[in-house]
């Protein structure tokens, strides 16, 4: 921890800046910057990923073609005709999304902090999965909630859990079905049709955010429930897993009356998402190429999967137990209860592997024998290595 | 008013979003985008001034050189040799800024978020020039703060008015000395010291927010108040007005401890400000072309200002009073009591003139006689005759 975190300023803070701390992954990352460390722990996409050529093409055209509105002031609201693609390609099986409900965000990341303006006050309730995103919880956090954790399974949220007492004065309801971060679960689809079901008499939206979606690894994408229940559901999603996350471009979907009340809220906070990096977004995306280029970061992603499983397969104790994800970029280790997994990555990073401990993921109770791991960046060989030192440090714990 | 603003949401929204409005800025250039309308309206800088050229040979570079690094995540500080650049370019006479200090922002406008989310709590008082910049009570309004007027007159804020009674338990003092928006004027020296003397006195930080401060038209700027005294005043800058403000970047200088609670703030809400961009600014900038390019943009804007003034001279009845600019991209004009100038404003817009009326750069009671006018985008001819519209609509209501 920053010693940095300790010192006071002379000058009196607000109450929510008091409670600001650095979260553990961004110190960790910090340590893993290394070179020698072989790190798990990173939610960074592979760079290998990148479409640099189109980048580049995108970016020269943009600046030849249309250099002034490039760099001039822009909509709030966000580029038009890469709202209407945004629309339109969440305009299928029957579901009719418009451009007028899309709002451009500086990365998913704006996105809930837009959210958590619009809708939290301090103490309201807002409701979370077990365990959830942590960078859900910093944004949020920032607007004094309290949280409540929905009980989850191996497949996610648990529906029939969503009780009276449980929902009582909740403001939103917050949930990554595909792939989530930290837990790499897919909700299934029954449970999405309960939910969008719920979510149509609910006092409140789901927020359905969505960054890895297009990473699973069949190919073969469950309906989102935006698609179920349009005018209930908060739908979020980027580009940063499927283009690159340095351009930092987001969006909403929201019902109108909302989408109205976040783009008042985004004026004040930014203004706009740069005007350069939507428009090569737009320039990249706009004749079809995600079609083409998302297969091959689910190839990539899949075989960096398929090795780490086989290597904890090989490497874990019995008593240690993982789930097999079917996409996405990371996958849920449970140890035994006695194992705390922030102790763990001391001993851990000693021998230079890295991974992020689970305990931080959980709005409250936190379950201290659960890490995560991601395989995106490392190589199959090095992967193995990894795991082999973790699953000895694991052994002579037990 | 867009009808929108008054539709609720089926959802509970927060105390900061129920109050939220549409700005009338943002109305009125809605109006003003029709190509026969002269519009004084805008506070956008003219796309003339875009180095376009440098930009995509910089964009061309880095996509080529270092695109894995232009396109990964990065950290929420900022790219480093951006922040070195601009600690650099505020050591001067005496002065000593760390790169540590600078904190990369999307925009200004997302400094003013993040100094209203460490320092602001519901009801804490915030200190404003009357009038003061629009986008700042947006900003900090989303913290619902308790705003307080400090009393100004032709060179800006009044420091002897600063007495006990009205400093009371304020969280900030924010103010903009170089050729404010919305009044164009420039604090004199003896002011900043005054001020700058104050600040290490004061149980708060002064927020120096500085867009315009190299648009003075002589190039004889005055010391900011920050070299005056670094540890006591946050600095904002940006090259929205220097280079482009479509690639949303400015930064903010802080002592370190206030630094860090920014960063953390940051962190939670947009992770960081986009990569390719900051670089595209470095490598515009590194090797010292601002101090060709601003004197370029400075000669235009003089030259548009003095245009303004002249039609000013030649238009307005008696009674009607103006400042004379020493640099920015405003003048702030002060009718007779009984004129408002928002009913002023739709006689002129049926005439395809438009204009920004005062009222709302208020944080309490409004002066409802004043305009502001911006004459960066018109070109000469035009401005004589948008003036002499406006004088004739004046002169039939004195």
């Amino acid at each position: 921890m920053n010693q940095a975190d300790f010192r006071a300023t002379h000058w009196q803070l607000s109450e929510r800046a008091r409670k600001l701390t650095s979260s553990a992954i961004r110190e960790i990352l910090k340590v893993t910057e290394r070179p020698e460390v072989i790190s798990f722990a990173g939610g960074l996409p592979s760079p290998a990923t990148f479409p640099v050529e189109q980048m580049r093409r995108a970016s020269e055209h943009i600046l030849r073609d249309q250099p002034s509105a490039a760099l001039q002031y822009s909509a709030t609201e966000g580029f038009m005709p890469l709202r209407e693609w945004v629309a339109a390609r969440y305009s299928v099986g029957g579901a009719h999304i418009r451009a007028s409900q899309v709002l451009i965000t500086t990365g998913s990341q704006q996105a809930l902090d837009l959210l958590g303006k619009v809708l939290v006050d301090p103490a309201s309730r807002v409701l979370v999965e077990t365990p959830t995103y942590l960078g859900a919880l910093q944004s949020f956090s920032l607007f004094e909630p309290n949280y409540v954790q929905v009980p989850t399974d191996e497949h996610g949220l648990i529906p029939e859990r969503l009780d009276a007492a449980l929902i009582e004065g909740a403001r939103l309801l917050y949930a990554q079905p595909n792939f989530q971060n930290p837990t790499g679960r897919r909700l299934p689809l029954e449970r999405r049709r309960a939910l969008a079901e719920f979510a149509q008499r609910a006092a409140f939206p789901i927020i359905e955010d969505d960054p890895y979606g297009a990473l699973d690894y069949a190919g073969a994408p469950l309906p989102t429930m935006l698609s179920m229940a349009p005018d209930h559901i908060v739908h979020l999603g980027s580009f940063s897993k499927v283009l690159a996350p340095g351009l930092r471009v987001g969006y909403i979907i929201a019902p109108e009356e909302l989408h109205f009340k976040l783009v008042q809220a985004k004026q004040a906070t930014d203004l706009h998402t740069p005007s350069l990096t939507q428009r090569i977004v737009h320039e990249v995306v706009k004749d079809g190429f995600l079609d083409q280029h998302v297969p091959t970061i689910r190839a990539l992603y899949r075989d960096q999967c398929a090795a780490m499983l086989a290597a904890l397969e090989h490497h874990m104790p019995a008593g240690v137990e993982w789930n097999r994800p079917e996409g996405g970029m990371f996958v849920w280790v449970t140890l035994p209860k006695h194992i705390d997994t922030m102790k763990l990555l001391e001993a851990a990073i000693e021998q230079h592997v890295a991974f992020v401990p689970g305990g931080p993921f959980f709005a409250n109770q936190a379950e201290h024998n659960t890490l995560r791991l991601s395989f995106v960046t490392v190589p199959p060989a090095k992967i193995d290595e990894g795991v082999a030192k973790l699953g000895a440090l694991i052994r002579a714990r037990l």
